[in-house]
Parts: C-alpha cells; sequence; structure tokens
C-alpha cells in the first residue's frame, strides 16, 4: 500500500476484500500452494493496481463485487508474472521478502506461477464480461513477449522508443488493463473508457521512469535491490540514455554504446556513479516522468469532481515524487 | 492425429483449420516464438482433444467457429503444460522431436509456455461463452495443483484411490473440459452435456490407463521413451499397483513398499521386466481401461446414430486397442 497517501477507509475495506480474495485462490489445493502465496502476498508491494481499480470504479460508480475480483484478478496476475521473473533473474530477495526460487528449486516455482495464472485468469472470467476477460489474456501475451524479447534480443536498446516499448510491455500494459477494465465494468461511455485507459497507461509509464530512476539514486535498503541493478543486468534505462545523449565522449559511454554493454566493474561503477550524481540527468529524467503524471491528470479533467477523483489526482502525484 | 482410424473429410478439415488458429497465434509478436511454436506444433502429436470436440460439435450440430476456437485453445493449452512439463522433468526429446528445454536455458522456456497460456486463455475467450471460459481456467488449475501435488508429496503413491486422482488431473480433467466445453457450445441439454463430460472422464481415465501400461510393454521407439520412465521416476502406475496386490511377496515389491521407491538398478530392471512379461497383469490393467472405455460408450448410448457418434465410438476402442 502506498504509506504516504491516506486512502479513504472504504476503499481500504476494499483492498481487505480484495486481500482476502486472492488469499482464497488456494482454498482446496495443496497445503504448499496456500503457503507460497501467504508468504508471496505478506511481502506486501503497494496494491497500486487494486487501488486504481477501486478508486475508478468509486468515481464511476462502478459495481462492486465485479471491480474485487478485477483487482483480484489483476494483482494475482502481477504477482504470478513476478515469481516468474525472479526464478529467470535468479533473484533471492523481493521487497526484503526472500523469493519462492530461493528456498525452492525450478519445478515448484514454475508450476506456482502457472497456477496463479490460471487463479487470476478465474478471477477475471469471475467479472463476467467478455471484454474485460479478453483484454487480461492479451495483457498477459504482451508482457510475456516484453520479456521474451529482452531475452533474446539481449537487454541492450539504444533508442527511446525501444524503451518506450519496452516499459509499456513491463509495466504501463498492466496499469492501463487495469484502468480501462475497470472503467468497462463501470459501464461509463466509450469515450469515458477511453480516457481512464489514458490515465492508466501514462500512469504506468511515469511509474517506471521513477523506478528506473531510483535504481540509479535511490537508497538501497528502500529500493529493495542494490544500485545499479539495472545496468548490471545489461538494461540501458531512461537516465542512461539521457546521458548517453548528453555525453556521448565519456569514455564508458563509448564503451557501452560500441560493446552494447560495460563488462568492466570500474566502467560500470563509474557509470552508476556518474548518473547517480548528475543533477542535470536527474531533472530531465523527472521531468519526462512528469510529462506523463500530467497526461495522466488531464485524462481526468472531463469526470467531475470527487474524493474518489482527488485520490486519483494525489496518486497521480505521488507517483513522480517517489524520489524527492 | 490417430493413423489407423480414417477421420472424416470434413473434420480433416477442421483440424487443419485447428493447427493454422494455432500457428496463427505468435503473429505480431517476438520471431523466435514463431519458430518455437512452429517446433512445437511440427512434432505433431494426436490432435486427440481437437478430435473429440470437433467430432462432438458435429455429432450436435454445434457452431463450427466456436468450436475451432475452442479445439485450438484446449490443445494449446495441452501444448503449453507440455513444454513447462518437459523443463521440469528435464525431458530432451517429446514424440521423437526436440524439446524447446533442450536448446533453450529455462528462461525462454518458461516464459514462451507462459506466452502459450496467454493465448489458449485467449482463444477459449474467443469462444464467447462465460461457463467454457471458467472451465478453461479451472481445469488448468486443476492440472497444475496434480503436478505440483507429485512434487510436494513425492510421486510415490500406493492406493488405486490416489492413482485415479493423479490421472484425473493429469488427463482426464483436460479430456472431460474438452467434451463438456464442446457439449456447451453446442447448446445440448444439462443432461447431455452431463453424459458427454462422462464420455470425455471416462475415455481420458482409460487413456491414461493404456499410457501408462505402455510405459512397462510398449516398444521405446513407438512409445517415444525408454521402457520403464515412469518406474524410474518414482512413479507408481496401475500395472505396479496390481502387480503389488497380486504379488506382495515378491522382493522388489517388499523393497519398494518398504522405501516408497526402487534405487537399486538390478531391481529396478527386474521389477519392469516382471510387469512387462506377467499376461495376468497386462490383462487386468487392459481390462481396466475397458471398463472406462465401456462407461465412455455408455454414455453416448441415448445419441441418435450417426457418422460422427459413430466415429466416436471408434475412438473409444481405439483407446483399448492401441497396445495389441
Amino acid at each position: 500500500m502506498i504509506s504516504t497517501f491516506q486512502i479513504p477507509s472504504d476503499v481500504q475495506e476494499q483492498i481487505s476484500l480484495v486481500e482476502e480474495r486472492m488469499l482464497h485462490q488456494t482454498a482446496g489445493y495443496h497445503a504448499q500452494l496456500e503457503a507460497a502465496l501467504h508468504q508471496l502476498l505478506a511481502s506486501g508491494g503497494k496494491r497500486m493496481r487494486p487501488l486504481l481499480i477501486l478508486l475508478i470504479g468509486k468515481m464511476c460508480a462502478g459495481p462492486q463485487e465485479e471491480l474485487i475480483n478485477l483487482a483480484s484478478s489483476i494483482e494475482l496476475l502481477h504477482t504470478a508474472t513476478l515469481v516468474h521473473d525472479d526464478l529467470i533473474d535468479g533473484s533471492s530477495l523481493r521487497r526484503g521478502v526472500p523469493t519462492l526460487n530461493s528456498h525452492w528449486n525450478a519445478a515448484p516455482t514454475v508450476l506456482t506461477g502457472d497456477f496463479l495464472f490460471s487463479k487470476a485468469a478465474s478471477l477475471a472470467a469471475a467479472t463476467n464480461d467478455l471484454e474485460v476477460i479478453k483484454l487480461f489474456s492479451k495483457t498477459l501475451a504482451i508482457i510475456v513477449n516484453g520479456e521474451l524479447g529482452q531475452l533474446f534480443d539481449g537487454p541492450y536498446n539504444s533508442s527511446l522508443e525501444d524503451y518506450y516499448q519496452r516499459i509499456y510491455a513491463k509495466t504501463a500494459s498492466l496499469f492501463e488493463t487495469s484502468t480501462r477494465s475497470a472503467a468497462i465494468l463501470s459501464r461509463v461511455s466509450e469515450e469515458n473508457i477511453e480516457r481512464l485507459a489514458r490515465f492508466g497507461y501514462s500512469l504506468g509509464i511515469a511509474f517506471q521512469i521513477i523506478d528506473d530512476l531510483l535504481d540509479y539514486v535511490g537508497d538501497a535498503t528502500q529500493v529493495g535491490k542494490p544500485v545499479g541493478s539495472d545496468l548490471r543486468q545489461g538494461l540501458i534505462t531512461l537516465p542512461m540514455l539521457l546521458f548517453i545523449q548528453a555525453y556521448p565522449e565519456t569514455g564508458f559511454v563509448k564503451t557501452l554504446v560500441a560493446h552494447r554493454g560495460l563488462s568492466n566493474e570500474n566502467e560500470m561503477e563509474e557509470a552508476i556513479r556518474a548518473i547517480g550524481s548528475n543533477k542535470s540527468i536527474i531533472q530531465q529524467t523527472l521531468g519526462e516522468a512528469q510529462k506523463f503524471v500530467d497526461q495522466a491528470k488531464e485524462a481526468l479533467l472531463p469526470f467531475a469532481e470527487s474524493d474518489a477523483k482527488r485520490n486519483l489526482l494525489m496518486i497521480a502525484d505521488f507517483t513522480a515524487q517517489r524520489t524527492v
């Protein structure tokens, strides 16, 4: 849950229902699955996607039961993708909690992810809305295809276009599907569905840009992974792309571009330090995120004032302020 | 495709449409996914589940377009589970064709399986039938839960009840979902839906019993894996359960029961040979499979005579005759 933002008590109650519903998905299945899901959900997470879904539902007076199924479905899908991601990356911690693959081998980790996919799909089906169900499986395909691209083509990318495509697949697609689906279930007009989809998309892009910035400037204990993890994995994110544009003659930039990655540990540390301490690059990155936050807020303009709308705007602002 | 059974040309054409539709699922995604799917589908397989779906659709005059989506969905789900299974088991061949994990490492194999799950779910959604969509994700949960049980509790089981539960999760559940869903899409009566579900269930159980028998008596090149693979993995299937009942005093039986598995290679080979050459055990196992084939055929009794019905009955008979 977002800690520095006061969630209204009715939405807080709905978030609790979402947590319960997610935990209930292992009932009747193997006891170890229950334990695994408890551990996965105990690691918390901001429940950002459920929060957006429930607030949009509140703003548009959508049907509570279906929205809770949707929120549970999306959060469980997100959890399932993280289980397989952590296995693939060999990560042993997520948000300070041991990952499944840190104490299990690949087999049960793969299958537990698969089980969570099946339950996320069941919850999507429980919305009884064919459009939402179709969006759900399409989004899973987009997310997985993005990860496969990174594996097959390598993590290196040298253009802003590639970067935005990648963070769309990785993050913004599921944000967009969350808000679009909440809008569909709330039976708003086609125009408003598109506006709310744009809200989710823009927020998702801003969210990932800030995540990528935090990888350079964040507090390792707060971010939950060592500073510079992305670059060490070969990932070129927005701060680095902006640095390459601004300082093409820097030694490590030349190496990076020529070899599509850095292998020398000294150059690696130099690069991480150079970006993390460059105020102009940090400001430019924040500015880019702010552009998407503004787009997100703009998409909400036509909606009547309400507590839920104010909360959604606050979340948008909060997204760009996580670093400062 | 079942080679010794003449598939009617109209159903054969529909099977071709199913193949095309499955292959089309990678359009617009990473080129490597297309290559992987081609390889997976080229290894053939009997297309047993699509065949049952299309024949039931024909018998009940169901809607062709939805039935083709259903058949593609189920076969792709089956394919996705095999991709993750082969990875988990470390299998390098399936039906004589190299598995994905034999030339890829775990990461792209896991993600390709995930991608196929998403596309199978999309095709299920394309049937536009909420009941069918819900059955789809429930069945995936049952299959995965069965595999997890085998991992967590070990492959050993000593009761017929455990055995039947396991082969339900492994095989009969997807057969049952195939035939039940085809019946639902064909808008037959509730009674006939249950009959066709029972047909699929019984056929699936018989199919797996025969598969398990072939592991002891089959020709390794035809079965596509070495004789005795199940026992070597620690799996106790019906022929062994019947042998244990009949010859509790045999040396390897005592070891097996006491240690929940065989670790001595001599005892292993003795066990595989003892069962593979025991006509009474083979006959009993065939008799058990035949019981389920008879149940399957009985479930079709109330349906009017037709070519499609005759084909379904032939498939049932063929299922029990694969060994002889």
